[in-house]
């Protein structure tokens, strides 16, 4: 293991995080808040932190499989350590792991929460708590690779490690290129929420943080109903939004910079997640008719859940914890389906789902003509068999992990709901789950040991589980 | 498609389960019970239908994969079909739906029942009910190649099809030969049982149902508690039997047959199972010690659970629904393993379990090793590539038709852990679930689409879904 590479890397995010720290620093100073004072002296303390870790510069800079995927999986965990601090420091949430939990909560775009008050949150740690979602979203490795100059030969498996879908690839040939072209799509993309929110008349503070939990799809709300007190436009707004952000970056990339309509409009992931989103918004205004108020409520309400659950975004409008049962299967079933592969949202991601049918289809079709070739096809190309079986071993991980969780969780004595969905909810990245957890509810309840477990999958969820495995596996660390 | 095999061995199914309705026809003379006359006459007219179907000799008796798969299918509706008629002409369960999904839920050994009231039901009809169970066991086309002197040159498939386990084999180089073996192992063990607890001072009735029922690891019992009111010595008797039927029968065959202690105590599987049962039982002991009386009910009621959900068998002795939440999500977990392949047990397997946790272990190794080459063993041999991407595929079937159940099965309005542990019990052929079908609560409040559903669900988990699903896929269908 290449131990100097990795704390080199290291050093450089504790001190992006130290900038990072300025923003709601300076937020502070607009509403002469006194807690802005901590997340001064937290920028000043992690640049110099960072600084004084990279003195030294590395020689051979590389990040073969391993080192990449410890140091993400390293990465986050420091970050998140680092970036809870404020929230202790100021009182606000003045038990360590509660802020923890909120604080990968906030990075890995969950938004699940264990505050049940957040109006009394300063306006500086709700910029913050925000701001995590957005920088969670696109992945801080891929930011660092995006604006430093990395000289290393291997560094695309720190951006494989950080990127979620079955087959991460780079959108240009240089890597850093690539990670520069991602970050001006989600930033114009986020900077053109802001002004539509804006023109509807949403107040500055409440647009720029409700569109980072927008675009990461993070989920983090500054109003103790979540976005239930915004106006029918400006729920609209958001549930389009959300619908953008969970859409595979390359159908940007190719419908901006490649000006090509076509490959972007026929790209299969993101015509089967939008039928999704079609199909079930369709479903539960159906089943759920009577919990509605006249055709728009039904529209509105039911797309934004879709919406919200589907992109694992996990802003609420309405507490589907009431909803009939067929509606709330559904978002169980959506909460696993997660948004399109390369974009910012989680879940198993739906180009997975896609993979998995088309397999099971190819071993159907195989029993009836033996002599058939294998083969699994997307968006008219031969998907790699390396590919297809990456997929199944991640749903085997995924499942594995999925049960584990629920055991331990379920030791607190809640009903089988809520451990079920706090496991779902937290491993896909969404926030609310159903009944103690639900939309009106909080993970506060939950034990130290539980909260744990869930930023454990929080994290594993957000990372796509390889560097959390690798990084608790023995065998990592076994001399050979 | 060979249609010609496929009516033949259907009308070769008919005539025997005419042969098998004479058994509760006999049983009904010593009760003197008038519903008798109901199973002579199906007898009869099955007899007659199986003969007149099989008059015309098949020139080419072959059966490929594609012609077991939907012969075994086919048989299994029909046979169930037929098997329910006698409760609807006795009007013991007067309503077809509810018939037929306690005839599959014989058959396939699930033991879910729609019957609030056992006790109520002609001995000859709860004798009939549980002989489905000891037939469902072991696979009526298993006993038809031990029995029928079969030409053939593929019936393997037709054994295959039927068999649970990622990789079927032949005990001895003949099928027949192998069938016979099966089922001269089965025959013995489910005497032995009846022997045992006619000892144990339990009447002659009562041991041969429940031990059709433990033997099958159906569930079906006789009194509306289960096995509740019977002693503790009996109770324990059950476990122990309900373990054994759980085991992988390659283990009583190298033990009996091949008389090699070593290669039986070696099977790994064997092995981990018998270590779930051991280390289930000890923290349910532990988890819900304050639900009990004293040490031996600790230890026997939760032997008894362990045993009776991880073999899929779904006897009761104590209302799980009230323990605490561990217990609960472990005995869900439990639901899913399953019992070992090769056994009359149903769920995932434990084999499939085992190979999934080498392959992913497997994997994770070699992130951190890329020149390791990718191999999984099992029992000192290395499993075929093919058996390790069968069972992943198996993994992603089991996972979709888990999903569509639960999603169709939740329009009725349950709870959330009534529709996902419905859908889990029937698919792994356990019996009751949580909630409102718990040990105490039954099946008939769901709809006539839920029951269809949830039959398909059994027959679908009985048979390892491939049956099934390519019986109602339809590209068999279509001509090429």
């Amino acid at each position: 293991m290449n131990f100097a590479s990795i704390f080199f890397i290291l050093g450089k995010l504790i001190e992006i995080e130290g900038v990072l720290f300025l923003a709601p620093a300076i937020v502070s100073l607009f509403y002469r808040e006194k807690e802005g004072v901590v997340y001064f002296a937290a920028a000043v303390i992690c640049i110099l932190i960072g600084r004084l870790i990279c003195i030294k510069k590395v020689e051979r800079q590389t990040y073969y499989a391993k080192e990449g995927f410890i140091s993400v999986a390293l990465g986050w965990i420091i970050m998140s350590v680092t970036g809870c601090l404020p929230f202790v420091i100021t009182g606000e949430i003045p038990d360590f792991t509660d802020a923890f939990f909120e604080t990968v909560s906030g990075f890995t775009t969950t938004g699940s929460s264990i505050l049940s008050d957040v109006e009394c949150i300063s306006h500086c740690s709700l910029f913050w708590r925000s701001l995590t979602h957005w920088i969670g979203g696109m992945g801080v490795f891929v930011f660092m690779l995006a604006i430093l100059p990395m000289t290393g030969a291997h560094n695309m498996h720190l951006m494989r490690s950080e990127s979620p879908g079955p087959d991460v690839g780079k959108l240009v040939p240089k890597l850093g290129k690539s990670a520069k072209i991602l970050y001006s799509i989600y930033f114009g993309m986020t900077m053109l929420q802001i002004i539509i929110l804006l023109i509807s008349g949403m107040p500055l503070f409440d647009s720029v943080t409700l569109t980072f939990g927008t675009a990461g799809t993070g989920g983090f709300g500054i109003r103790n109903d979540s976005i239930a007190g915004y106006t029918y436009a400006q729920q609209l707004i958001i549930s389009v939004f959300m619908v953008m952000f969970g859409i595979n970056f390359n159908f940007y990339f190719f419908l901006l910079i490649r000006r090509s309509l076509k490959t972007a409009l026929n790209m299969v992931e993101v015509k089967t997640y939008l039928g999704i989103v079609a199909a079930s918004t369709i479903l539960i205004m159906i089943n759920a008719w009577h919990m509605f108020e006249g055709f728009s409520d039904a529209f509105i309400r039911s797309f934004f859940q879709v919406s919200s659950i589907i992109t694992t975004t996990g802003f609420s409008t309405a507490d589907f914890d009431k909803w009939p049962g067929f509606s709330k299967s559904l978002i169980v079933c959506l909460m696993f389906i997660g948004a399109c592969a390369g974009s910012t949202g989680g879940g198993f991601k739906v180009s997975r789902v896609i993979i998995m049918i088309r397999a099971y289809m190819r071993e159907l079709r195989h029993f009836i003509h033996p002599r058939l070739v294998k083969n699994v096809y997307m968006d008219g190309r031969k998907v790699k068999d390396e590919t297809v079986s990456g997929v199944m071993i991640y749903l085997v991980a995924y499942v594995l992990v999925l049960i584990i969780s629920v055991l331990i969780v379920s030791i607190d004595g809640f009903d089988f709901e809520t451990n079920f969905t706090a496991v779902a909810a937290t491993l896909n990245n969404i926030g609310p789950g159903l009944s103690v957890i639900g939309p009106t509810g909080n993970f506060s309840g939950f034990s130290v040991l539980s909260k744990y477990i869930l930023a454990f999958d929080m994290l594993a969820g957000r990372l796509e589980l390889y560097p959390l495995l690798l990084l608790f596996s023995p065998s990592t660390w076994r001399k050979k």
